[in-house]
């Protein structure tokens, strides 16, 4: 092996990310050098539109609106996958893998769609696939799973990994705002997308939960396996009731492992107010990872955003140079487990997860309803551990609220099927998951 | 390079952390396995005690009480030195290194202190000398350090890093009972040790700032230029007037990277009470880390401890055994930064430093103390954002509390000198640094 006097690293994708990462190599080149031992160098960056202002000066001779350019290069012994979708960005993948080269990507919905096909090939070419910037932006969680806590069973994950939806939250709870005025309000301050459903309904967060599941416990993952369930149907009243019961409303990516088997779901989760996670707001996310032998971690910092996203790619980039210098790419498979050592693990339907609940009806006031509800949950195996009927307006609408002991989520399905046919409900009943001590 | 059918770990050292390790050994033996591709085991055990039960059996075979034996056993490929201390810890870590094995240590007295006669001699051997669990316990902050955040110029480090020093002053935040009450029910509790000196005296956190400032700047580090300031002068009425403020009193580790210079100092810091930091309470650890693309980053979790820390061992372990298996072990040097590429970076004297100031003078209440007390500030250019003077009791000890707008150090000490001569002044004053905006 003769040492390489450089790595080459070759971006497809110069948008928001690409030019952070571009910033990054060109503000902290002396130091990315110091550390690696050789210049680690953008040699090659592909683009549809290559006029655009990005607020960095690149060389034109660098520039091509062809990726294939990029992937034959021979100076290119990296590739970075920032183009984002499914198609383009799956051919960049793959045909950087057959070419032999490593590749980075940040893009947490094509793995979790796909992920499986391309870490295979990329253990078939024994090169490395990273991608860091996947989940939880500049944090540096996948690492933390790959190798930080490699040592322990993962019991569970909690995390806040979505940043819009976050931000939404945030704001309804300081402001007791409704979902649609807030999303409005970040839209125009562009915290939102103008088409925020893979945010808010929690599809982006079940993407990067996937990722975590397949990596804390050696299993693929069927993302549509993972339940999820967004934030839009979250009312101020619910986050006013929340505060009285010492919670806190969250948008979470919940994975917990039981018995052999692992609930992985996303839904609004009540969450004490005291815990660590709770106090996380506005764009931030946070994952909190329980291990068997490390007890409770959390990593927070900025989910999103062109450098901090920047900065997990870069720090990809730098663990796979270290390797390339060393012929020791493959060195953490991409999956974290040795590929045929990966087991499928059942991810429990959510029809079989036990919680706390909190149930919200919204009832015509009139005697005798409080006792027809908690019959049939009594009838349903359902506990209740407290309720709150406040405001009694006789013949109005009013909201009742319950929270239960652990039930089993199917238990409470039908009992809710039940009492939302009984002739004094008048609005949708609201359910909302509640993680805590069940006392 | 015939293909390994396993990894050897040979322990030194069987005590607290030791019997975690052992533990989660024996518990994550599969899982250890499917990660790294080969058994990683355990094939030898040196203590001079081989009576006391640690509660974890472990086969009379592996055990010794001659270091040596675990050195030169050619089964050992990587040897955990948990001995602590400086003598033999030293011995045990240049002996394995001299046999061509690698290291795992948790040992940040002796890497505060001889960190660069060893990072050398791993360097020269070509080995790994690994040491996650030397900071923060389980906390992956010295992978966030050399790998999650490698792209990154580090800004400026925060850390809470002594659980004891936090236990003690969340308790004193949460009931308002004096130090040296806490500390007895600390101790009574197992939580500080009989000698607290290490603890309370800040010296264990310098330790492990000096680690993770050598790491962050690539640059070594002489322990002795980290200013070092303990918690054991901080009284009920501070932690209550930092309140009033709206701040929070931690022990932190700090370095700030401004102008070529590094601040490195380990001292009783007011931080705003809404920060995420504020929030760490009992033994729990934290780090903030600042980078010039990531941003802020928070990692938090047990900071001591049998099985965290334990956790932090076997995560080194399993790095290095990645490394061993594909001959790339030097993949990280211990230093993060290539040997040769290492720059001293001059740590800025303290009495260059600047900071915002909490003074707190005990006056005897008389006309006119106030405007001596500013009249000398101001004519060492200290400028006051805000006064308490409370309770007036002519001719009693009362506080006199100063805020001061950003000042020098060495200003503010020869105020202080100055004003503590003066007759007024019946008790020491209390000077604590406060991290905030200057508005």
């Amino acid at each position: 092996m003769t040492p390489r006097a450089r790595i080459g690293v070759g971006l497809v994708g110069f948008g928001t990310v690409g030019a952070g990462v571009v910033k990054i190599f060109q503000t902290n080149a002396a130091l990315i050098r110091r550390r690696v031992g050789v210049p680690v160098e953008l040699v090659r960056i592909a683009d549809v539109d290559l006029k655009r202002d990005r607020g960095v000066e690149v060389p034109a001779g660098l520039l091509t609106n062809d990726y294939q350019a990029v992937l034959s290069d021979p100076a290119v012994d990296i590739v970075l996958e920032l183009v984002g979708g499914y198609d383009i960005a799956k051919k960049v993948i793959l045909g950087a893998i057959a070419k032999g080269k490593s590749v980075v990507t940040a893009n947490k919905a094509l793995l979790a769609a796909h992920g499986e096909e391309i870490y295979e090939a990329a253990v078939r070419a024994r090169v490395d696939l990273d991608f860091e910037a996947s989940v939880g932006g500049g944090i540096p969680v996948i690492r933390a799973l790959t190798e930080g806590l490699a040592g322990n069973t993962i019991l569970s994950i909690y995390g806040i990994i979505n940043g819009t939806s976050n931000y939404i939250l945030s704001r309804m709870t300081k402001e007791g705002h409704s979902f649609q005025d807030v999303l409005g309000e970040a839209q125009r301050a562009g915290y939102a997308e103008a088409d925020p459903t893979f945010d808010v309904a929690g599809i982006d967060s079940a993407h990067k939960l996937a990722i975590m599941v397949s990596l804390a416990y050696g299993t693929p993952v069927n993302v549509k396996d993972v339940y999820t369930e967004g934030i839009t149907r979250i009312a101020p009243l619910d986050i006013s009731y929340a505060k009285e019961f010492g919670y806190t409303i969250k948008l979470l990516g919940i994975a917990k492992f039981t018995n052999g088997d692992i609930d992985a779901r996303v839904h609004p989760t009540m969450i004490p107010a005291t815990s660590p996670i709770a106090q996380v707001e506005g764009v931030y996310n946070a994952i909190q990872l329980v291990g068997d032998a490390v007890e409770d971690i959390v990593l927070y910092g900025r989910g999103a955003g062109s450098m901090p996203t920047g900065s997990a790619v870069v720090s990809d980039v730098i663990a796979i140079a270290r390797n390339l210098l060393l012929g020791a790419t493959g060195r953490v498979p991409p999956a974290s487990f040795k590929q045929d050592e990966r087991r499928p693990i059942r991810i429990r339907p959510m029809e079989q997860v036990r919680s706390l609940y909190y149930i919200r009806f919204m009832v015509l006031d009139r005697p005798g309803v409080l006792s027809q509800i908690a019959g049939v949950l009594g009838n349903h195996g359902i506990s209740i551990s407290s309720v709150i009927q406040q405001g009694r307006k006789e013949g109005q609408t009013v909201p009742v609220v319950i929270m239960t002991h652990t039930a089993g989520e199917r238990n409470v399905q039908s009992a809710l099927r039940e009492i939302d046919g009984m002739p004094f409900i008048s609005e949708p009943t609201t359910l909302i998951r509640v993680e805590g001590q069940d006392e």
